[in-house]
């Protein structure tokens, strides 16, 4: 049995002309001999109109059931779909998360995926053409509604391609697939053909939305081939997949960068053991992301610690922070907000040094002061004034001639 | 541990304000002391509007999905409900019909209960004060959903309460409860405080519509007490239960009316054995709804057959018995579209003759003319020219004096 599944996501979903446009899709993949496994998304603005009554009702809704109302979104999308699909004279049906199932835990808003019946889904597979499932959605052990997340229909198709073996995981967005960098800052921007899961895990992190991360980690995990593609078009998008040698003989995939981002930095921090621990997880404990931290070597005891935590978190942060001046015991506390990331990705850095000191040298040429540098396996990031994001991602996309699809020199 | 089960149908919880009063009842009936199971429909409008997107998508929409679809009406009150409550500090959930579960037969869009799990219903009432659970729906033994018809709600509620041996079933209604007849249509018409399951299937029948007629059934198989009253007051509406001695001494509890008919004749019929099941058989077959039949004394071996049919079903009762004319052998059909049904109900007739008899004198005192004539063992029913209803409900009512709280002269 030939499995595929195919992910559309709200917008492709929103109308009834649009489910057309889906259907013709999905039945192309059932003649050419498929089994398919059709995961929607609510139709769009479904689920944020439910999220405002939530709100309207009240100012802490409980999360399981605001799991259980906002889950209907996409239980209203199934059944349509199927309708559609039946009228075509198509043996299909409609498979919600409980009914699958698609077994969570109690996380309501943010559930993981803990188990999925892939006999039972088999068994479907078997007797339907095609099975029109509700994704962003499954049931904990107590058969309470859950739901995964915003963009967690990327997860269910990713889980249940893994579950059922499916030859390809097909997930249709807006864009062609992914780019070596966001097409609308630099022309350049290539479509990448093949790429590996942990360059799309350090892009999608870094902003190139166009697959939930944790599908990615999914993928990775089971080894799930995934085709990000085009909902308009019949073209062929990227593949995200285990690393390979073409993958590797390629120095740098492509280039990321996250506007969302703030420096802060305790300025002469007495520098004693613990002191990172103190600073550090009074944030966690307020759930704030902190992401590049850097530590000056210390002088007379003292030093200064810088990192980064997104825009909205700033001012919890230095409230929360302040509170502890004393007993952390840091002389005064600055912050930027007109930061931004740049980062230079490619799991063929791997085996390649002079990636940084390329990429330093680009933005020097350019006037560009980096603020702050981190660097990973396959991942260099700079932290720069923010004012220059689009000439800095324009300049690294020339410097590592992301315009061709580039093999370094093997020689 | 004391049971109530409260219904409150889409008008109830349309909106924020409805619902905040709808649950001021709730927390009331908790605070007494009572576990409460509030059923609810989905907000007034909802499910209309989900049909509507059905009929948009497909001319035929398959049942099943029409049923997961149109569900969700009642999962997104129920959580919204329960989001109320929680705010209140209440400790409660919803509860979907899949999650009862309540076990129905596949008969999507009609579906009948099968089964109820009382043991995990009376376990959840352990752990929570109040359950919100979701009226009209239920699951077949596959786990797809289903719904159970127009005003489902209200047998959800009779077979919760069966279910758990609920003190009461008290259905929220935008009436005070069961009249003697019609007050749109005669100003002395009175609520009637206690009413026997007989006697108010026969008014449900009849187009008293307050409560489903299924669900009065099912109160009568499982013996549970129904109290129908308003949504908007405090005052005690009408308890719907078991025949008592008080009831049998009333002679008349109500006068039902039902305009929707039209009385159809088959002239000169070959009075010959089997002829019954000829003309009755093929409109059985097309889900028309013969109800009053009067055959006519034999001449000649020709009689007249004359019966009722809903209005909507004139043109294909007159199409489908045309059309076996020779087969049945009748001369001609006519048919009467002017005719209204009028219905004397009581517990008490089973006892006390001259019913009938009064009513007739009754109606020839203000020169009705009757049509036909039915009686049954607690009902008299007459057809008339539909111009006289209103004046024959009065007429009716003054002549049993339903205005005051009449009982029988026992001497």
């Amino acid at each position: 049995m030939n499995i595929v599944v195919q992910k559309f996501g709200g917008t492709s979903v929103r109308n009834l002309e649009c489910q057309r446009q889906v259907m013709q899709k999905v039945l192309r993949s059932h003649r050419e001999g498929n089994k398919v496994i059709v995961v929607l998304s609510a139709m769009s603005g479904e689920t944020n109109r439910l999220l405002a009554l939530a709100d309207e009702w009240s100012d802490t809704p409980d999360a399981a059931e605001v799991d259980s109302m906002v889950s209907t979104g996409e239980q209203v999308s199934c059944a349509l779909f199927a309708m559609l699909l039946k009228k075509q004279g198509i043996h299909c049906r409609s498979v919600l998360g409980f009914q699958a199932p698609i077994r969570t835990d109690s996380a309501f808003g943010k559930a993981r995926i803990t188990d999925i019946n892939t006999r039972h889904l088999l068994e479907m597979l078997e007797e339907y053409d095609i099975l029109v499932m509700a994704g962003f959605q499954g049931a904990d052990e107590n058969n309470r509604i859950t739901t995964l997340g915003r963009g967690g229909s990327d997860t269910s198709a990713v889980a249940l391609a893994a579950a059922v073996d499916a030859d390809v995981c097909e997930i249709y967005t807006d864009v062609p697939g992914v780019f070596t960098t966001d097409p609308n800052m630099c022309d350049d921007a290539r479509k990448i053909e093949r790429i590996a899961y942990d360059e799309m895990l350090e892009m999608a992190s870094m902003g190139a939305k166009v697959l939930q991360i944790r599908s990615v980690e999914f993928a990775k995990k089971y080894n799930v081939t995934v085709h990000v593609r085009s909902t308009f078009s019949d073209e062929l998008g990227t593949i995200v997949t285990q690393e390979d040698e073409t993958m590797e003989s390629v120095l740098v995939s492509g280039i990321a960068y996250d506007k969302d981002q703030a420096q802060i930095t305790l300025v002469h921090v007495q520098d004693k053991p613990g002191v990172s621990a103190q600073i550090f997880s009074p944030l966690a404990e307020k759930k704030i992301l902190v992401d590049m931290i850097v530590q000056n070597p210390s002088k007379d005891g003292k030093t200064d610690m810088t990192f980064t935590v997104p825009r909205a978190d700033v001012e919890q942060t230095i409230k929360t922070l302040e509170a502890l001046q004393y007993e952390i015991g840091f002389e005064k506390l600055t912050s930027n907000l007109n930061v931004s990331k740049i980062s230079i990705i490619g799991v063929g850095m791997r085996n390649h040094s002079g990636v940084a000191s390329l990429a330093f040298q680009a933005l020097a040429d350019e006037n560009i002061n980096i603020l702050m540098i981190s660097t990973s396996e396959i991942k260099v990031t700079c932290l720069i004034d923010d004012k220059y994001t689009e000439l800095a991602v324009r300049t690294l996309h020339k410097a590592f001639h992301l315009e061709e699809a580039e093999t370094i020199d093997q020689s």
